[in-house]
């Protein structure tokens, strides 16, 4: 194994993300919603830089954004997605789509570059990567729908100009595999003060709606030993979690209440209903299943109560495993540019990596995210950490490249 | 003291209480919104009704219909409000004031009614009392909003027909004092097989917002360690609540937790802020002082952990008592006609009375809630019920204008 001496250009590459942050500036961070006029505006910055990368890209009918080379060899595949959570991060996919990009132009032939169509699910969930692998039917499109102002993804796909657009299907034999950098979203990297992280998977996420039925009534005439209080059978149990659950889970399990709502939600009212959006993400399938069946106990035991609690399982993804051998190269190229300053682990997050690994190896790569930071204008990673990023993808895939 | 033989008529009261259900039926309850069509309908079918009764009606310039006698002795004033709660019982406060229509009409001379506008709180709190008695400017009615559509409550007045109105105000010496019937909205009476519930006061509502502040971040790559989740801190604090108030609470004290709000709410987003709407309920302000007192105790505990939380007063209205010798002759009115089937109990729920009695002598009677079910279509009381507590009103309302 010999390690090339690929240098990627870093001044080029800030320049690259400095101007994509210029689509939908908002603060320091970015509003770019999925197919809005800001958004389709940079998807058609970014064709023109592929072009300059001697890549011909392509707009496909979701809303890819795929530069591809022309000539035999080997060939890798890297990208992440451009559009950004409302009033979000200026790194988060944009970094990934720029680091493909500018290792297009450092390494040269065999490196394809994508912008992944929604990664961020303002319309459905992984549309562009799953579109891509050939998950994502035109009855999927038909249902999508933007879930802040509700128009149908059809439209939207109509109003930027994609309606009739074929979609790019993957060409099974055409890459040797799928490399996609991100910002790490977190603070482990941070915490350690490394540079580099190297993922070993991303993590299944079990989410869940639980329900729970009381009577409303009046909150001033109702004893409170007779009271059905809906809202606070949640509230018990949502403790009941907190206590039981730090017992019993793995060392990067994470588990979340999103949203508490109580019917009707006045203050002379009590709560006749009552609903908690949970969620579990750990990448070993095993632990999932243990927490998920302690939340079942759990469930049972508020049944015990006045109210009856019912729980409803919303989505449960499969982890995601990354492939060994590029995680090697990965891990090779930033012991050089950074020694000892690397770690293999997992990804919290769900990436378009998940749903390209099931048709050809896949890797990421994290850099770190300043105060653990994402999905809000602040979220930021230092330029030294951005440009040392990107010279370990390039090391990485030179050498999966053969170079 | 002589009890007259006054009696009502059971048939007439029943009938009138059904036809005013015609006004906005729903299932077998009601939805009147104050100010809507089908409410100012029955405002002008009660003013045919107590112009039948020999009073003089007269809907004022913020709604309440006044129905006044003329000539001089002694004199009270009975009543409560006609409106509802959105798809709500059809007894409530419509109840007091076919009270008050029948008991005119039974005992004579020296009987006015009253429906109060918008004692359910679509615009403001008790507009048509607190007109009344002169504590409800024109500044109250010009911020005044329908809590449902937005709608001003100068606009709907308009539309109901009655902009430019004069509003009737108390003339001091005109009444001997206020009387208002009503169901429980609770399930004492019923518990006990009791049939007529005498107030002795209203209680005191305070109410809180109780604000959490935390860290907005990524559900999937946030640490639990690091977590400032204020959905979690919110949940800690209800629970804390829910043990520590039951052991320093008065026997008939009550508190709701009526909404609890994530921001933003999304089910992979920890929560970085959350609120929740909180009330105290008693008749003794010294009770509700020590629970403040403990309630601003977990605040501070609270803020020992990684969230902010603050404690904001949202109202804070004083217990109101009813009048004793008013009390007194109810009692012995109940006694008469249901004998050993009364109590005097506190209101939990607030009411027009405990504004009226701060210009006169104000009393309440309560007849059972079947099911203690209030606020809800399928709120009701047994015939039987309905018409012996206006019998008890009735006799009542002679021995105070000295019949």
């Amino acid at each position: 194994m010999t390690l090339s001496n690929i240098s990627i250009d870093g001044k080029r590459l800030l320049a690259d993300l400095t101007k994509l942050r210029e689509f939908g500036t908002y603060k320091t961070g970015v509003h770019r919603p999925t197919y809005s006029k800001i958004d389709m505006e940079s998807r058609h910055w970014i064709c023109e830089r592929m072009r300059e990368a001697g890549l011909t890209p392509e707009i496909d009918g979701v809303g890819n954004v795929i530069g591809r080379g022309e000539g035999d060899g080997p060939r890798v595949l890297l990208g992440s997605h451009t559009e950004t959570q409302p009033y979000a991060g200026w790194l988060d996919g944009a970094l990934g789509v720029m680091y493909g990009l500018e290792v297009a132009r450092a390494v040269g032939h065999g490196v394809d570059v994508v912008s992944w169509a929604d990664e961020e699910g303002h319309y459905s969930s992984f549309p562009g990567s799953r579109s891509y692998i050939g998950q994502f039917s035109e009855a999927d499109i038909d249902a999508g729908r933007n879930k802040y102002d509700g128009i149908s993804m059809r439209d939207a796909l109509a109003a930027a100009g994609l309606a009739g657009r074929p979609r790019i299907a993957h060409q099974p034999g055409r890459y040797l595999g799928y490399l996609e950098a991100h910002i790490e979203q977190g603070d482990t990297l941070e915490s350690t003060g490394e540079k580099i992280g190297i993922v070993t998977s991303i993590v299944g996420i079990w989410a869940y709606r639980i329900a729970f039925e009381g009577v409303q009534n009046h909150a001033g005439t109702t004893r409170m030993a007779i009271r059905k209080d809906a809202g606070l059978a949640a509230v018990k149990l949502i403790a009941a979690i907190d206590a039981l659950f730090p017992t019993i889970c793995a060392e990067r399990t994470v588990w979340t209440v999103g949203r508490i709502t109580l019917d009707p939600g006045a203050g002379s009212i009590i709560p006749g209903g009552a609903e908690v959006m949970f969620q579990i993400r750990d990448a070993d399938p095993d632990v999932l299943l243990k927490l998920q069946n302690a939340l079942e106990t759990l469930v049972a035991e508020a049944n015990l109560g006045p109210c009856r609690a019912t729980l409803h399982n919303v989505s449960r993804s499969t982890p995601s495993l990354m492939d060994p051998e590029f995680q090697n190269a990965l891990e090779r190229a930033a012991e050089r540019y950074a020694p000892g300053l690397h770690q293999r682990m997992p990804s919290g997050a769900g990436h378009d990596a998940q749903w390209l690994a099931r048709v050809m190896p896949s890797a990421m790569l994290f850099v770190p995210s300043i105060g653990g930071i994402s999905h809000h204008w602040s979220e930021d990673t230092s330029d030294e950490d951005i440009v040392l990023g990107c010279q370990v993808m390039a090391a990485a895939v030179a050498e999966i490249l053969g170079r």
